[in-house]
């Protein structure tokens, strides 16, 4: 039996649609605000600048969490992946919606603590949850959240340039022994660099290094890395795994070697203790590398100049 | 075995991520811009102006869709539900992102289909696709849209005022037998009667007159209804339908009687072909009516005064 469901006495089917609405309402506390701003009308009336950007993200029992995560880790979590993704754009939150869904067997004391957590993270970063969809299921749970928010200058992918210098915050890799619950968005650190006019393009690391990396690279480019300054999170962890590990929520960017000569990193480390790593440079793609696309950007060892073969990271549907 | 299952040769797992992506933006065609205003980069980079107004709602297989359902119209039907919404707001749809929740055997061809009709519908109420997320499931499959809007003056639940005349837009009632599928949201009748300043409050009915209608009411109210006056679908179809069957997807609004005495029906006539019926009036509660609070306001039969008995409307999680 899953903790999800193991109270068949405090079962979801005994409080009805109004009550688990109701329940809803105290669990999310002041983080809910009444309607129009909030939950309880067809749509919610959002005060003006709620923000330029919007993002999407789910969380699947199984899949993004199992039993045996605490399930207001759970919650949280399905709102800092979002963050994440802001984090990535240098925005800052705005508001967000919450689709649910849920089996009538979902324990109703397993349901607060979810939303207590989500509720909790929410209020951390000042996100207002102002809607919402419940839907009831046969047996799947999952949970969807849309979170809008603000960027002066929204950091894109794709936009590195040849010579550009590589970063990334943190450590990788071995992400499901904790990370990749405990993990706190880098929504202070990319708003900074957002604000450093060399940063020139970033990405959150969710599928690994091999997948993310080259999002970052124009087809003509290659990136040339120094494994030996791989930021890797335990001493157990191995290159591969940062590259082909998800759910390291770090933030990978390119920068204009200027940054760095310019004292970027020093001021980095005056305004965060999270570690930052150069991991190697922006180099023209090899005449030999295979199919010139985006996303396909080969990634070279710097020292030898041979592809690297950590697999492509994480893939989905297969 | 279902039609969304039905081809083992034609599975999604032999697509993978990105061979799935690549299908989707193709599919979506034009209401797919490209980024950073589109699907690619960590969020949508939105355009100013992109709304005040933010609703999210969810389409599940064997609930809002079964395989009797084209998938072409069960496409539409997930944006249409979130445009209903906007409608009842008397806004208009900006920008959405797409949640789905896939199983590996999910068909291709099914799937095509499915983004087909939702495309076809995004581009007929000019709803660009942003972004959006997909997430493997063992068996699910699933939905959700959260979408972005605009209304100048947005027309709130729960604001109506004694006297006020009730009125309902289209036919009520035995949804199942395609009109939960078929409608069409009633986008510009509701931005029409959000300029007209004598029209209080606002709701689409989803799930029946029984449980929609007293979201309008104030407590300290309840709804004289003329039972003979009621729009109903078909020859068949009964007063309990139209208390009690969900998905109709009409408007349900009240306004001050100076709106029918200075000719608003009559305006309304020259701008829709959609039928409008005044349902009755609003009064006082009763001195013994139960529990006053929201949504509780009583529902009484105009001609003999006393509380109708048709049951609260469309219970989920029951």
């Amino acid at each position: 039996m899953h903790p999800y469901c193991e109270h068949p006495d405090d079962a979801l089917s005994r409080l009805g649609e109004l009550g688990l609405l109701a329940r809803l309402r105290t669990w999310l506390g002041p983080v809910a605000p009444p309607p129009p701003a909030g939950m309880g009308d067809d749509t919610a009336v959002l005060a003006a600048g709620t923000g330029n950007l919007l993002t999407t993200d789910s969380l699947v029992h199984g899949r993004h969490f199992d039993d045996l995560l605490p399930p207001e880790l759970a919650g949280a979590k399905l709102l800092k992946r979002n963050l994440s993704d802001l984090a990535a754009m240098g925005g800052r939150p705005g508001v967000a919606v919450l689709a649910a869904f849920l089996p009538p067997k979902t324990s109703v004391r397993w349901l607060e603590a979810f939303v207590r957590g989500l509720a909790e993270a929410a209020a951390t970063w000042e996100v207002a949850i102002v809607g919402g969809d419940l839907t009831e299921t046969t047996a799947f749970l999952g949970f969807n959240l849309t979170l809008t928010g603000e960027a002066s200058r929204p950091v894109l992918r794709g936009a590195a340039r040849l010579g550009d210098e590589l970063w990334v915050t943190g450590t990788l890799g071995d992400s499901l022994r904790g990370h990749h619950a405990t993990f706190v968005p880098r929504l202070a650190e990319g708003a900074w660099l957002a604000a450093e006019s060399e940063v020139r393009t970033m990405i959150d690391v969710t599928d690994g290094l091999g997948k993310d990396l080259p999002a970052l690279l124009p087809p003509e480019t290659a990136a040339a890395l120094d494994l030996s300054a791989l930021p890797l999170r335990f001493s157990s962890t191995t290159p591969a795994q940062a590259f082909t590990d998800g759910e390291d929520y770090e933030l990978l960017f390119s920068a204009d070697p200027a940054w760095s000569l310019g004292g970027g990193p020093a001021r980095w480390a005056t305004a965060f203790r999270t570690p930052l790593t150069r991991l190697g440079s922006v180099v023209p793609r090899p005449a030999d590398a295979p199919e010139a696309s985006f996303g396909t950007a080969p990634l070279l060892d710097a020292a030898s100049g041979r592809p690297l073969s950590f697999g492509p990271g994480y893939a989905h549907f297969r």
